[in-house]
């Protein structure tokens, strides 16, 4: 299969319209349907794939960057009657197990982007929900702050997929239903085995939708509310935005390289090294932050069979400081939207599915915000002696720990990255605070428990190279299990759930017969036969 | 299949030597090899299948109940150099993968029923590792509120599941090292992939383990430490124990009866219908908890494709109140025991997979504490009308609250059942408490939210056999994933971590080729031959 790019431009948008009246930008679905990612089904009824959704996520960054200005956001639907049917069942039904799970992870990664403008960026969403709305059209609905639902006595709110397909709603409805808006869990229950969804006063009493609206007034009351949303919205008013320029990229077989990034693929180890360089100039974070966040995006899609990702950082602490403390301290949009997109990039790599190695090496610059980087991957080596180049040199790898690692960058658990890997153990985080701003080598490093391990120049290369081929010849499926087990402690969040709990069990179900077997109710919706289920509960 | 019993007795284990000297219970592991629950493995090596486990939580419930002069429980193994390998590998790997994961649910509950007595009833349990404790066998461990581990340079703990047989530590094991143990989340990683495990100082270090006691010293160290724990006990001295006599129970093909209980199997529609009478006497409590919870084992072992159940009762409301009233005003450890009890079978059915629905008839008796019980279902329906069979008849049916279901029999969440049906509505909350002890019939019930819907005495029998019917048709796949989504809102704990999270993940594992394949890790371990694994990531 061709790989797939995530470059795209409003310009060229298939399956978007996005018009920007300030304080208002309007964003509708108007979907394309001979416009699939790829050939063998038909996007009918507004129904989304991959390619819909990559859209959909450039649409939510460029607002955020580009138009300062907007302070709500309306998703609605061009087309009559039909809002959103939710994720292409052609297209779930046709795809591997692997393609499936990549794809939901992706599309519950917008869906928490479009809750953390709306929460932290003054860009509040709101869903004008002009036509019938289901599974993972409702599911767009449900990352918004307000849903309006036109009053027409046809169009429903639905989440049809266990009775209909035998899977989950699994881009967060399920949690987002009981969790966030909070509808009685008998009622949830009720509206998720119902296939033809619920409409009128009904979705308004138990929840699912905020707001009734008849036909004639849907406009001017979506325009009159996401005008009040706006009023209320803390983004300040004289902001200019700064243009998203297409990404510079170089790719070849076993490379692929950005101005700040790199990545380097062993395909017979199972291993991308990624060298991070440190900032020349003040645009740093940003750029930097949005080449990593497409190389880690290409690599989830098309790179599936390479496991583990070395995380390497080239340039001076010292630099990595002074460029990180213009942004901390600025209080500006820009530097806050910066930070923000640092911190959602952060929160992919949690959810990857790939191990996560650091290396901590002499000519690095783990430094603050690139700390945060070592301290996402699941371990974190350092290596206590000379460059392994050049035994007589004096420069030693070091650790810095800045503001930047006590909460500017919470994970989905609501914790800093410290505060996980520490769970509860207030005076040691004190310790660490205490330890800010300073170079820590070796010692001090595993002192400070922010090293797994510490091997000098002897050993280095020899434990480097066990580490990854024993992480190569484990089981893929098993890792994957762990590591997203180990990577959150303490508190659970919406967010945590529904990449923990409704993810989890959405996997299984997608790679159980009754759903996506030959005889599966996913792979025989549409065909006039029934599904053959085992009735067997497991 | 044979079908599984629970019934047990000390008298009569294979597996363990149960030895009470109070304050402390020695509870020893010696597995029979030639002792499996179902042909075709040796559990060597203290290995345990389903009938090892149905033993410990026996033993488990037969000190709360018959021996309150026990504080302190040691869980060691009566084998030379070897504490417990764990589940046994064969069976795993020749079982289907529904009894895979109901052996895993059960052998978890057992786990929390450890925690639950070591927290709640002043039973401290401590595990005296007195020889290598790997898998399964050292999440016995992490279940105790102290580990002892014979420092010998040779016993080492460990979670080898990972990298011999590509499935989880799932019964709670990455959870409770993170989550309880609060071990650093690389080290967690670097243990969980090693085979060989960590012993010796650096376990202590890594908060693996408690305590390392040289072998001379151990027997020794470990009486110190029961006893230590016993006299932190707030467990009363003067108590006399209850014996728990032998079930009474009449089985037939559709039916299973107990003096309390009643299920009715209708293996057409895949339901069970479980009357639940009220009270004659004091015991009732602890006799009809007893009856529910063997009802619940042997319905989820035993009869996988019944996947609905109904709950009824049949009694006198003010009858379960004066019952209940006692229970909660004694204040002694027997009365305490009772609803703990109560409280751990009602969460076996918070993570039962069927689905549940409670039905609200005259005649029937949904007060305080089984008011709880039609709260654990998914779904509530009252008869708003006379008695299907006697329409001159002025009874009507109603639920009644108590100080029951405000706080005494919390889910693994930590909330009530009526705070997670009303998650965060504090006020309606409130209002509930004001109606406790008032018989609430349709139209208070509806208006209060108790009841999903109260259909009258004419739509009455279709609209249940429809929602029956309904139920039946769906994927039972879907049906479990979704339930088990909903039934948990807000906060998480260890508890719900390991139910949601690592079991979600555990169970599609258990599915993966990479696992469960003819060439999988699991399948194909201890032949000599090396698993053949699908390298991509999902």
């Amino acid at each position: 299969m061709a790989k797939v790019s995530f470059d795209r431009h409003p310009d060229q948008y298939r399956h978007w319209h996005l018009r920007v009246e300030p304080p208002i930008a309007w964003l509708e679905l108007d979907v394309d349907e001979q416009g699939g990612l790829v050939p063998g089904y038909e996007l009918k009824l507004n129904s989304y794939d991959l390619g819909v959704d990559i859209e959909l996520y450039d649409a939510v960054q460029r607002l955020r960057f580009e138009h300062p200005e907007v302070r709500a956001v309306v998703i609605t639907s061009a087309k009559d009657k039909v809002f959103c049917a939710g994720a292409n069942i052609r297209m779930l039904a046709a795809s591997s197990h692997a393609w499936k799970v990549n794809f939901c992870k992706f599309t519950n990664e917008t869906r928490n982007g479009i809750e953390d403008a709306t929460e932290n960026s003054g860009q509040v969403y709101l869903a004008a929900v002009n036509g019938s709305c289901a599974g993972g059209g409702y599911e767009i609905a449900l990352a918004c702050d307000r849903i309006l639902l036109v009053d027409d006595n046809s169009s429903t709110v639905a989440l049809p997929e266990v009775p209909l397909l035998g899977v989950l709603p699994g881009t967060g409805g399920l949690t987002r239903v009981v969790d966030k808006r909070r509808v009685r869990r008998d009622r949830a229950d009720v509206f998720a085995t119902r296939p033809d969804g619920i409409k009128g006063r009904t979705a308004v009493d138990w929840r699912l939708v905020d707001e009734l609206v008849p036909r004639p007034d849907f406009r001017a009351v979506v325009t009159r509310r996401a005008l009040e949303a706006a009023a209320r919205s803390n983004r300040p008013e004289d902001g200019r935005g700064i243009e998203l320029a297409p990404l510079e990229r170089t790719e070849t077989a076993d490379a692929i390289d950005y101005r700040h990034v790199s990545a380097a693929l062993d395909r017979d180890l199972g291993v991308v090294t990624i060298t991070v360089r440190g900032p020349g100039d003040g645009g740093w974070l940003l750029a930097m932050t949005r080449e990593l966040d497409d190389l880690i995006l290409r690599l989830r899609t098309n790179e599936p069979e390479l496991g583990t990702w070395v995380f390497r950082t080239e340039g001076d602490p010292e630099a990595v400081l002074a460029n990180e403390r213009v942004l901390l301290d600025a209080n500006d949009w820009l530097s806050t939207e910066i930070l923000l997109y640092y911190k959602r990039t952060l929160k992919r790599l949690d959810v990857t599915s790939r191990s996560l190695i650091a290396l901590i090496e002499p000519g690095g610059c783990f430094a603050g915000v690139l700390t945060e980087l070592a301290l996402a991957c699941d371990r974190q080596y350092l290596l206590d002696g000379p460059p392994i180049d050049d035994e007589d040199s004096a420069e030693r790898a070091c650790v810095v720990l800045s503001d930047a690692n006590f909460g500017v960058f919470p994970m989905g658990n609501g914790l800093s990255r410290l505060e996980s890997r520490f769970y509860g153990e207030h005076d040691h985080l004190d310790w660490l605070k205490r330890e800010r701003d300073r170079r820590l080598e070796a010692a001090d490093a595993v002192e400070l428990g922010l090293v797994t391990d510490a091997p000098d120049d002897l050993d280095w290369a020899d434990e480097i190279r066990i580490v990854l081929e024993g992480r190569g010849a484990l089981s893929p499926d098993a890792l994957t299990g762990m590591e997203a087990n180990h990577r959150f402690v303490g508190p659970e969040t919406v967010e945590t759930k529904i990449f923990g709990r409704l993810s989890a069990w959405q996997n299984w179900i997608f790679t159980r017969t009754n759903a996506a077997g030959p005889e599966g109710a996913l792979r025989r919706y549409g065909t006039g036969q029934k599904a053959n289920l085992d009735r067997k509960r497991v």
